[in-house]
């Protein structure tokens, strides 16, 4: 179903690795939603995925980039700028990875250096990105920028390890940055705090099946889909929310405002037995 | 500009009193955007409003309902359902007042029967209108129901005395009643805290003139209008939002998450000299 | 042990039913630490419980007074300063009863009789108080005011029902009379957000066991106790916390920053064995 | 005065540069409470600072210690357990610095190469010393970490530029380390968020007299002092605060919890005339 809320609209996506990403089903929405897209990922994981698939189906180059180089970024919106024959409206940032998580340091043992990485990836790149967009002046009035986070940045979950600290330095800078540009050229920018999500990057976390069984019974509508949050990325993307802006939305079946389900202590008690 | 994002939806409108009211102004987006809506407010405030202009530009009935009586809760949502032909699919609830603000109380010195009356209107009103549609079954599986509120609930603003308390009750009504009502039905509960609104109810508030001012230069983007804030409930009631429940999303600006502006500091080195 | 924290300073202690009431050990505490006390709780409390054994102990007379009845509030104060020989340094409020929880009404039918009952005496009372000290200009400055919660007041536990909703509003009483009674007198009001405790307040709650015990699993530090509960109140009530106010102070093991424990995570996958 | 609130203990203070540090007036005020303490700082500070007339007063050695130098936190630790002849009870980490601030650089134009030296020297650090103690096996059950932030962590003040993202991230290591230190060794781990004080570090940010005024006038008892955070902090190091952990506590005079203040709102519409 399409209500043409993005139409005339352009936007870059980041981070649609294959079919599960959210940055995958979020591009397809956009595209159905009437927007026109610009791809990119790291060089790396444009050879790894399968995004020339998803490119043919929403009829956007894929250019790519990497987070933390200031060139590539510039070069990404100055050819998106020529490629639409404008400025930009949104962006999606759908982008983290963590080092010592793949190698399996725990969260007291972490390499520094791989942590800076962790970072610099995983949240500096919001800055870099929002940053070449200021200096190009790329963004439209009202344009709208989302980035992807998870509740550990609120919470702990002991599995997520650095990768939560990441998500509370993303949503820092989501707010800082917002500042600035929302004062300057009225862009919105703010996080969604999505379910945990069964997508490839979601599933090389330790301990993921355990603790996304866990999600869904601490939900009252259960864990959202990437398809849902891609949804849902279209409304923040419309000209029909404005006015939020520096905010961390939870985008989650109701897990961050509950206490306890009656499900989770039945299990409580059945595991007690 | 119309989406056509609720299309087929039928939905009630709580508090429009006349067309300054965002529930005024959320009524006709809805209309806009397809909804079929019942349109309802106290029976003091039909005979004040002019809400008879609203319900020929809507096409809606009017049905008046006291929200601190169960019967006329129970035969607003039995019309409604006959006048539709079936479940309802969202509620606005836009109701709030306070005795002792109107009668010059200060907070030190409220009257605790005009504050239990206060609470009842404004907070637990909403637990009425939730219960009535839980027996009744009156709501559609992944229905939406939307509180308006106001960030008084978190921080103190001292001229908006007992309504602060009143609002951190419904705020806390949205999550209970939002857990009970997502596992049994799907259905999602939610506040939208707004920016201080120039609405006839609004106004009432002392210094309140002073203090839209200062709200609206601590608001990166401004104060949102009721316009805006009409777009915004329009995208919590469509589909896209379907995983969005028992939160409190601030459509204001960026005001929640701005310690201070350059143009507040100056201001204030201004009066100080 | 003794620090001699409270020396010279005087308070009022709301709520200590038996030795397993949190105000029962915050009062012996004060006691070790050097304060004067008055005891207070409702009559009928007086008539079931044993406080007269602990009045002995900390040398307090106890003087009966409704929460909700200004007459008996300010009764209790004026004899409290005539006892004290002069003003009140800190009050414990530890008070809160849900007739609906009682009657076994689910939060879905609430009585709203009862519902009012419960804000009065679990809520409101905190600002009968407040403001009949206010009255009788009865704190000394710098005064200190703790108030006892949960932390469903921000996320929703099932079987807590109302007592949510009356906490909520709690904590933004405190707010809302911190705010004033701080410009006014430097008095400061704060809550502190306790663990579950197995009072016999605390016991009534359907289900209080696989909560407790839940809880306990989900904090880094274990449940907090009443007795622990108590040291906390008493850094509170001294001078070396006088900048603390309008606070909602977590007393929870770190319950309340914990996503979830690799306990719980076991447990739940056990219980899907 | 004294209360021998921390006799026997051993504590660990970071960041003493001159006698306007809150880590300065910490030490003085741990000493006064029966606390043996080590001091350190960065050999840069030592250099400038006057750190040897406060080893004098709290008859502490001074070990100087790069916090982003893992073999100098670790004969940091190894001296301190010698100086003590056993285990650490307390550390106060008050450390921060931030090269983009110093050289001018606002927040939209960061060096990225500054950027992490400001967040490894000023929140990365304090991983690090946690991850030496732990290694180390330093700390006693039930120890204390304390680490002083700001509100800018959660709302933005433009000045304090990307030390908010700093602090932000300071506060969720706090929380992560927290877990797991809490799990291993009962050892607890919070953030104080101090009001903005009048310390060499803090003059250094720009509009800094502007800001600390209208935090002044945003608070209803006023900014907290260095002292009064020294004596806040005494509370969280002594055995009566056990239970407290993985939190962010407020020392503001109330100003987090202040929308606004009739006072702030005069001097607005004075400056509007």
């Amino acid at each position: 179903m399409s209500y043409n809320l993005l139409k005339g609209k352009k936007g870059i996506i980041f981070g649609a690795l294959d079919e599960k990403s959210i940055a995958w089903k979020t591009a397809l929405r956009c595209h159905e939603e009437g927007a026109q897209l610009v791809l990119t990922n790291a060089p790396v994981a444009l050879r790894m995925g399968e995004i020339n698939k998803l490119a043919d189906a929403v009829k956007a180059p894929v250019i790519g980039a990497d987070v933390v180089n200031m060139d590539d970024l510039k070069k990404l919106f100055e050819e998106s700028m020529k490629h639409f024959g404008g400025k930009i409206d949104f962006i999606l940032h759908s982008v983290g990875m963590s080092l010592n998580m793949r190698k399996g340091k725990p969260y007291t043992e972490l390499d520094y250096g791989f942590t800076q990485k962790t970072f610099d990836i995983s949240a500096i790149s919001l800055h870099r990105v929002l940053r070449t967009a200021w200096e190009l002046d790329a963004l439209n009035e009202w344009g709208s920028v989302v980035a992807l986070t998870y509740i550990a940045a609120q919470r702990v979950f002991p599995d997520y390890s650095e990768m939560a600290d990441a998500k509370a330095l993303l949503e820092s800078i989501t707010r800082s940055f917002g500042y600035h540009y929302g004062i300057k050229n009225k862009v919105r920018i703010n996080t969604v705090s999505q379910s945990p999500t069964r997508t490839t990057a979601g599933s090389g976390v330790k301990g993921f099946d355990g603790f996304i069984t866990y999600a869904e019974k601490m939900s009252p509508l259960g864990n959202a889909s990437a398809g849902e949050c891609a949804d849902y990325c279209v409304t923040l993307f419309s000209d029909l929310t404005k006015m939020v802006t520096m905010q961390n939305l939870f985008h989650d079946g109701g897990f961050s405002s509950t206490g306890v389900t009656v499900e989770v202590i039945e299990a409580m008690e059945k595991a007690a037995q």
